[in-house]
């Protein structure tokens, strides 16, 4: 997963809350190191986010905005293949405010054609497994991205098949806190580092 | 496909156009029945919708705004797999506006939600196969939704190849337009009309 990842001095997070009114403007999402004379910043390190029942470590979330957080993933599919969540802890898709649908959506659209062009991908594959009888087995809404290429899984949809091994797995490793062999937190933080910088 | 429809009397359909401004609220779709005395109202028997290439009927078209449309399958892998899609032809997901993105995902969300009560399922998957590469045969993004059960598929992830097969199908079958021995335009035309009647 480390392929063709540039990494970058390391920064101080920044998260920038925009106070945005009923309609989030494409691009609203703002980067971590954005910082607005208008916004209130707040230290990244200080923040963790909820997916689900679980805290997500900020050095694993490479963008976000006042509503949603994308995040790489423990175990991924394919290359740059990264959920993308409400911050609000919401189980279904049409719990999600009018403010949260068009916020998840415009930065699936963003993050999807940048990690698209960063790993020389040609196509994008976006899923919500909305309930657990779709595949969902964390309970808090995600849209899984994944950059597709020519062959990357010889029947395409194998990799529905692995998102949702992926998906059992990640719960279990989320579970079982300390136990991460799959990939290290160091190696998820560089990766996250670098995909923060395609969003200045 | 044809189990639990309930057919309703047969209504000259009409199509409203709201001219929202930047920001459309949830909901701001309307059914073609909704009549509003500000907005211009087309006979819809007029409007044909686009779908790359291909012409879809009226009659297919259970929903629609004045940015998006809503259409039944002509072999659906579940009962109500429907597709929600912009009504400008546009190849790629990260192609739409801010307002046709909005939309989309507005249409989207209302229509899972009451095709999943309609069919008393309990979860939904939603999918966009975003370019060729991640198995898009017809050039146009379209939202696939799908109404999930306990053990609709054995596999959770077999519904994705059955998308795939389909979808390939889907494009035959609209090149061979007068070749529909799968579904009638009747029995399409029927539970697009029974599904109108949930947006009142």
């Amino acid at each position: 997963m480390g392929k063709g990842l540039r990494l970058l001095p390391s920064l101080a997070f920044t998260l920038t809350h925009s106070h945005s009114g009923n309609c989030l403007p494409r691009g609203s999402a703002v980067g971590f190191r954005s910082i607005s004379s208008t916004s209130t910043t707040t230290k990244m390190s200080a923040e963790h986010y909820k997916f689900g029942p679980y805290k997500i470590e900020p050095k694993e979330v490479f963008y976000s905005s006042e509503l949603s957080y994308a995040m790489v993933n423990l175990r991924p599919v394919v290359p740059a293949h990264v959920l993308v969540c409400p911050k609000r802890e919401v189980k279904r898709f049409a719990d999600l405010t009018v403010d949260e649908t068009s916020d998840l959506w415009f930065m699936a659209q963003k993050i999807g054609s940048r990690l698209e062009g960063y790993h020389q991908a040609t196509s994008l594959t976006f899923t919500i497994q909305d309930g657990p009888q779709a595949g969902q087995t964390v309970p808090h809404v995600h849209i899984h991205i994944l950059p597709r290429k020519s062959g990357d899984f010889e029947n395409n949809d194998e990799i529905y098949d692995a998102i949702d091994v992926k998906e059992k797995e990640l719960k279990q490793k989320l579970d079982l806190d300390k136990e991460r062999k799959d990939r290290s937190i160091e190696e998820m933080a560089q990766e996250a580092e670098a995909y923060r910088s395609l969003f200045f």
